[in-house]
């Protein structure tokens, strides 16, 4: 027991350094104690949003594909993100680590890395946490952000405009291609879109104002596209052709690479932390592209010349139908 | 995918039911947008802390001798404690569960129960979270709290008196009697205090004041004494005397069934969540009771009749020296 409790004091201590080392912009003036007592104190006097998301090995991450880093990495972004889906901006984090024995003092710190690194990249600090013993590796993320004006799910209008920022379709084909072990050039910028997502808190907060309604895709375009329709009471329709038009050249590329149709990428695809969002067309911002409308109904459709089919959240579904 | 996706969808509606169904009191008028969206929202203009605690069956519990609402109430309580530690109120609760495919659903809704029974305790309601899937059962919990002036670890000094609240050695004297299979109505006690404890929330908030430094007893008390006595740079010194004259008549007689010294559960045993603190003997509360003093040097120390020795974090180690 005294052996085992050495050195997690030991981890906690090196975490709390490797998180110490961190840039000094990083940390936030609202923290008044961090790591080190029984909980985090923040001095917080406006609206706060708070959400938490776990990573499990063999769930979210396997560590054929991914280094320590990227794991800590990612799923770090992948936390962040909803805050920035709420048009929020990230304050602050916890990180609850479940590691098994087997794992190395050194694959820790690397995962501890990849964390403060999102970490630092979201100007997040991770201001305290709880290690724990587990047979399987996940990586608990909690995160408070500020914002004045939420952009919620439920917001969407009919008449707005359907509006997507970020990057859709990138990471799946990366995944995929780290899958069919493909090791073209093609694909490298896939690989890393996947490795690498990054959340898109700038623009989340640049949205308030000018977006009535966003969500962030992580799970699939099309199957986040159905919350964002079910909890604002209307329907959604991608209009294939604006929707292709905003994919990079280099996704074409990669796609034709993957023998797969961009768009199925596209629609299926979610670990990139895009922004689905929703707003009258005059207030769109540079950064968003329209990609679609809101209407009244319900569901979520795909329109190609002048013809629809319904899309169900599950892209297995729709690409059989 | 469909069909796993729908029954987490499934399973998210039934545990915000069931978050539901507490009572109106317990919900907070912080609170602006809870389970549904992507993040929780809360109005917060106080000083806030923030904590997150995990517990992973096999590590920190096992369902031989919990049931799965034991399983739920006692992780709520765990995480609450360390923010009733810092002399806080607990204001609102995140929760992120870890689920093995064969938690079947009322296993999940026993589980949640067991929160939701806590949570309405505490007055802390639980207003967002995770699901996840994983191979072994966890529970993380992260809790959020307003204090005007935190209790830290730190601020012991000597001529303090120490101070214990609530109860030491009865969770592990009831962990001992089930781990044994004893059955005696004495240890009846003990078993639900091990099953149920309870976060001491109106305690730590009534010691804002009067102690200068505070700690939970999660993991021992000659353990946890230690994180007191470093962060605090101070010596601790347990008067046995004292510390036996606040055993309760029943946890001496559960101590003599399982044939251990109650001052051994006492300074071993952590799960009671009791609370452990220093302050000027002037302005201990009612409800503490001294069981020892705090001076110059390091270290956590036990003293019998004028004759002391030091204690180290391990009871293991305490024990057999």
């Amino acid at each position: 027991v005294a052996a085992r409790r050495t050195s997690e004091f030991e981890r906690i201590d090196r975490i709390q350094q490797l998180l110490d080392a961190a840039p000094r912009r990083q940390r936030t003036n609202q923290l008044e104690v961090g790591i080190g007592d029984d909980a985090a104190v923040l001095r917080l006097d406006q609206r706060s949003v708070w959400t938490v998301d776990a990573q499990v090995e063999g769930v979210h991450f396997d560590r054929r594909w991914l280094s320590l880093g990227d794991i800590g990495y990612r799923s770090f972004q992948a936390a962040v993100s909803d805050v920035a889906a709420m048009g929020a901006r990230p304050v602050a984090a916890l990180s609850s680590l479940a590691l098994p024995a087997s794992l190395k003092p050194r694959e820790l710190e690397a995962l501890v890395r990849g964390q403060a690194e999102a970490a630092n990249e979201c100007r997040c600090p991770i201001i305290g946490g709880n290690l724990s013993k587990a047979s399987e590796l996940s990586i608990t993320t909690t995160v408070l952000g500020r914002v004045k004006r939420p952009l919620l799910r439920s917001g969407a209008r009919p008449g707005d405009e359907l509006w997507l920022v970020g990057r859709v379709g990138m990471a799946r084909a990366g995944l995929l291609a780290l899958m069919r072990a493909l090791r073209s050039r093609k694909l490298k910028p896939c690989i890393v879109a996947w490795r690498r997502p990054r959340a898109l808190c700038s623009e989340g907060q640049a949205l308030v104002g000018r977006a009535r309604a966003a969500i962030d895709v992580s799970d699939g375009l099309a199957g986040d596209a159905q919350h964002l329709a079910k909890a604002s009471q209307v329907r959604l329709v991608f209009e294939a052709a604006r929707l292709e038009a905003s994919f990079s050249p280099e996704f074409a590329l990669a796609a034709a690479e993957l023998g797969v149709l961009p768009i199925e990428l596209a629609l299926s695809g979610g670990e990139d932390y895009a922004l689905l969002c929703s707003g009258p067309s005059a207030r769109r911002p540079r950064f968003a592209r329209a990609v679609g409308h809101v209407e009244r109904g319900r569901g979520v459709w795909l329109e190609r010349d002048g013809r629809r089919k319904e899309l169900s959240g599950s892209f297995d579904h729709f690409s059989s139908s």
